[in-house]
């Protein structure tokens, strides 16, 4: 069932015009008729059962029943990630939505190959954000994660203390045998809580900012497995490990 | 550090000529110089240190002591996957490399839009074969997985046999709030124990397919948490889960 995204807070039976772009879609894409059943969520992230009741210029939709599936991971997660090379971003902010993922930081940090320059990082940013909702729409999310725009490593250190854990990603504890520190920090977190998790770009943190980040109080540095994982694969596999212990455990 | 993966079996000390791909990478792509070191795994997946010793014509390296370092998965998995779209295999290999998965097989399934031509089948195969092999040297394994020719529902179903789990991600049981079953079973997972985990295409897996893998013993339909995942990205969900309870926890 196709789901669509909408601002406003909604009660069952409201009837509505979606915007252009949903109506574009319903009507031109998919070529959906007068009667077809979609899923909207509205603002207070509520899933409603909705009919197509007018395809005029918009699409005009009744709802019905509100809907009780919970699809949203119980905690919230921000992923911050070292600039990346190519259009890496591109399927790590698709994959990272289908995982749950509440939010993304771009950061340019002192390793970035990647550079954004300044003009186009708003062009960039708003490209990962209509990819999340997409993505967001596919995987029957409750919740369109947010891409942040392009933060410096202060910037984004700066936003560390909204967390209740912030969580380190880093090689040197991975090469050293460490592989415990996650799964007794995730048996301790608790539903509601916010993880911010942390990536390097593809030559990894720098010395300075895995000291300035060690120095913050809840944080933890932390090995993901004996195998090398690229820059892109690595928040897929903590956000997966996030989901087993927090979903299905 | 570089690392090279050979078929013959080796002793400490040992000098040998690498292949003429691995010699070119080393000389014209990195342009290293006698003395530099690499790694060497064998073909008893024993990885030792090497120095380059000599750079004419094909790169020879002398062995040094062999290094204790594991870093491959303690299960074998499989992934069995329908036929997916566009070139949603080429990443997927990549990443289940860098996640530890042992086999791949791709399977033209009831429901997959992809086709492979029969002609092209076997160069397709080929190409994830070196995908994989990259992967490999890059994430540090010791085993270079296998990418297997295509095979037919049929075909797969004949190989499940030689596995002591059969998993099968089924989105009926995510709708359904099937949960629990994917973290029971992977607590019972003993090492060295085969497991053969089994995707659907795009379209899923055909009705009558899983009522033919459920009658299977050592058969689980399990649901991978309340998110539709794509296909190309179930499976890394999946690894990382075994990753993460043979690993990490």
């Amino acid at each position: 069932m196709q789901r669509y995204f909408v601002d406003q807070c909604l009660n069952p039976q409201d009837s509505f015009p979606l915007s252009r772009a949903d109506s574009h879609h319903i009507s031109r894409v998919l070529r959906m008729q007068i009667g077809d059943q979609v899923q909207v969520v509205d603002g207070n992230h509520q899933l409603y059962q909705a009919e197509i009741i007018d395809l005029a210029d918009l699409v005009t939709v009744q709802l019905g029943d509100r809907l009780d599936i919970e699809t949203e991971l119980p905690v919230q997660v921000a992923v911050f990630s070292g600039l990346a090379k190519g259009d890496k971003f591109e399927w790590l902010v698709q994959k990272l939505t289908e995982l749950g993922v509440y939010e993304f930081y771009p950061v340019a940090m002192r390793y970035s190959v990647a550079k954004w320059e300044p003009k186009k990082a708003d062009k960039k940013v708003s490209r990962l954000q209509k990819i999340m909702q997409a993505a967001a729409e596919q995987s029957k999310r409750l919740v369109v994660p947010v891409c942040q725009p392009l933060h410096t490593f202060d910037q984004a250190l700066s936003q560390l203390a909204n967390y209740d854990y912030v969580i380190v990603a880093y090689e040197e504890s991975a090469k050293q045998g460490e592989r415990s520190q996650l799964a007794q920090l995730l048996n301790q977190v608790k539903p509601g809580e916010r993880l911010a998790l942390i990536f390097g770009p593809e030559g990894g943190l720098a010395p300075h900012e895995i000291e300035v980040l060690s120095q913050l109080e809840n944080c933890y540095l932390v090995g993901l497995g004996p195998r090398i994982m690229r820059t892109e694969t690595a928040p897929l596999y903590a956000l997966a490990c996030i989901s087993y212990v927090c979903e299905l455990n």
